[in-house]
């Protein structure tokens, strides 16, 4: 099954960057399953139900999100409703929409998608990894589920490798976002698992994680009120992570990072390309 | 003139790496000037002199520090000898050591040396950004240094990314380290200053950070006391960043990712290769 | 019913405090039930078994940790034999010991004696408020326990002011610990819960958090290595609160703070006294 | 010389507190000298040029400010012709307002009130100890001043309780600010300084920090956005510290902690009352 995953999309750029690619490179690589963080959609902050269908609309099979979920109120409703979008599973109990979701490809495969959160460095959420250890037992790998990614939001490399290591044999994909740099430390892991320890962000990289960067500098400058971030303006790139994995244990088989437009080295997968 | 920078060498697999492979590189990429992060190299936590030595030995022109630049106490003494050991220049006043050096490379240019620290979800030093501003003005690009290689030792990328535009212009190179993973954002800043957002470690990367996996995870899992931390005993790979300057100027012309060794997917310079 | 909390208890300052003052204050004050928070017991750092059967023998019914609670390994071996040393009930699921323990008292009443530890600026534990829902709902004032007693570990007043909020008019006292500094805010709630933010240490005032002053001083205006943490050496003061509670409810009718000892202004419960 | 420091003024029930008990205070007590902490006047963010000048005329002779000094952004501009308004010292260069300030009392004392920031679970300031170094060498107790007011400003009580230690024998006081907690540990430390790790606060203590209960512990129970932080309705208490100083040395003679109104138990300096 061949699975691509697009790191956090930022604004406009990053919209644009995915309208005008995705679906030419869903048919070029005969893509079974696209997953697109999303939780900085909408002007950098959340995502409204709007931008939720233009992604889907792209050729995402299912969206995930992070600490900025519902930075935007309305995600809290129309999650409700929108069971391709996926935020966090260790938010609180009670919290509006679902950890994981079981995704239909047009084949007929069922991919389950996973969202969590890190804690180090971060919001004090519950457990990440008690959180993916149920979503595994759940809907195990190979059984319930034909491919399994697991989107580890989170700040610190310690905490992602360890989730990386800790789903090792028991999920298709694990791969980080939150930093919107995109990492060089691609691979499969001994158990089969592939690996990334961040997918990059899709958005305009002349920046500071996407926004213009004046006022991000002058924020580590000064500690004086300024003005609001505002989205970063030029073009957009797409980034992320291509997996392959074989349909019958549902581990990964190729692993190759996407990296397309301004501001990056382009890559692509050559096995599909 | 030819830059090689190589990031946070982690015990035994990381000095390996380099003492078998740089030499090699030195020559067949006819390298100018070598920089490497040591902060990690004696068994995951500091530097002694003996490995200071080792490393300098090996072709190195100059090592950076980080976090752990003093957990091996000989080295807030012997720091005070070794001109190229080069620790954050934003330690407190009255730290052992210096915070930039100038070496001179084998053709006669002069290279400035500068290390700094982030603040971001690190211990609380002295601000980077206005030490790296001395640095930069007791030293300028293009009058005092022919080329000048900033290491950004810090955890946030928001924070590594506002330095790379902060010194935009006014440095050959922006190169963060800390995260042990590289990352695949290299690129020319407007400006013309190369930029890289973690140079990766030199070390095993079947682990967690350069340490063998199982005691980190389970940290994660346990708020118990358990095990120390071992350097992981698997191979080493090396991971870095290439650039190219024009010696006029001291701006970048060329950047490439530098990742050579087991489970990375090697990446060289193909315009030196 | 009249219950005496005290507040970490920090070497061998604090528990010569203990050990000399409390049997007096037992009789004296006819106290019904005794808890104390020891997870400094052992030179700063932990509790071993020989000083949890001190203090235990010195009159309190059970004793509460926090974030020391293993710093002494042998905690994660007796703890599991001795039903009246509380960790924080919010430790992952296989920590060893219990969250929260009952206590009958010499007359017969039932107090259940509930630790838990808050995770703003503290290292990622399970949710608190979850953990000591769970334990009050299992636990009820007025019906299975006659008096409940919660200790707050943790940092910000924030998150100990929203516990104190949460439990109101469920539990006898919500006292905070872990700053090692009392608090002047004992009150009784609307609700009739007793709170007061930090209980206070016991142990050598003259020093930073009960520790000899030197070397946490160094370390705020260096950065480098330096000695160990030594348990400041002169006499130790007690410091916690006194509450009174209605037997019928379970909940407060009297609160007041006790501090006897070198370097504070001496308050005892004049109710009592 | 008679002091009265009061602890961070909470919105409209703390500014309310102190406009109708200071004046009297001030002539029954006899002060020579009121500080008090101000920012959180203006509805719990910040303080505006009306609050500022209301707070004056009720008697105090100089504000101090905090992390949320610039909350209203008017202070930007007014701080620089107001210069009984002091914000943290240790703010990067070229922030507006000043770090310290030398007031002269009705009796023609010189009293240096200095502000200054911790960095432990803070933002990212200068250093503290520094900014302290360089306000009491530029105007020595006991020479140019005849008292000194630190006003640490600062989340933890190590920090806090370090730079007691560090001022000791060399400022009137030492007091800290933000937890809005008051502490019990008022004492005068070995060299004469008077020290208190919080002063309280000055406003509605039926809250949270002294804002409406609801809102916050929500965001403890859930992660999801809420409703705006409003202060609490109910009426305020004063909080604060009494010290008295010896004319000759500036240092303290005698302390007390200030509680009056609603929630806390009043207590009063009876070396003046
Ligand atoms: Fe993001
Ligand atoms: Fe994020
Ligand atoms: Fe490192
Ligand atoms: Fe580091
Ligand atoms: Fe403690
Ligand atoms: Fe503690
Ligand atoms: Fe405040
Ligand atoms: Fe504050």
């Amino acid at each position: 099954m061949r699975i691509l995953f697009l790191g956090d999309v930022v604004g406009r750029p990053g919209r644009q960057a995915v309208t005008e690619e995705l679906p030419r490179l869903r048919a070029r690589w005969k893509l079974d399953c696209v997953v697109i963080n999303a939780e900085n959609a909408a002007g950098g902050f959340g995502i409204t139900e709007a931008i939720c269908d233009e992604l889907l609309g792209a050729g995402a099979d299912a969206l995930t999100l992070g600490n900025h979920s519902f930075d935007q109120r309305e995600a809290l409703v129309f999650i409700e409703r929108q069971d391709r979008l996926v935020r966090p599973a260790n938010y609180p109990a009670g919290t509006p929409g679902r950890g994981a979701t079981l995704v239909e490809t047009a084949q007929g495969a069922r991919v389950l998608v996973v969202s969590v959160m890190g804690r180090l460095f971060m919001d004090a959420m519950d457990d990440p990894f008690g959180a993916v250890e149920r979503a595994l037992s759940d809907c195990p790998l190979g059984a319930a589920a034909d491919a399994i990614v697991v989107d580890m939001h989170a700040e610190a490399t310690s905490e992602k490798q360890a989730m990386g290591v800790f789903c090792d044999g028991r999920a298709s994909l694990v791969v980080g976002t939150h930093t919107h740099v995109p990492t060089g430390d691609h691979r499969i892991m001994p158990g089969g698992t592939a690996y990334m320890s961040d997918a990059g962000m899709c958005g305009d990289y002349d920046s500071v994680l996407g926004m213009a960067k004046d006022e991000p500098l002058r924020r580590f400058l000064q500690k004086t009120p300024g003005a609001r971030l505002e989205v970063a303006s030029g073009p957009g790139a797409l980034s992320g992570i291509a997996v392959e994995t074989d349909p019958r244990t549902g581990l990964a088989t190729k692993v190759a990072p996407v990296r397309i437009g301004p501001h990056l080295d382009e890559t692509k997968p050559v096995f599909w390309d």
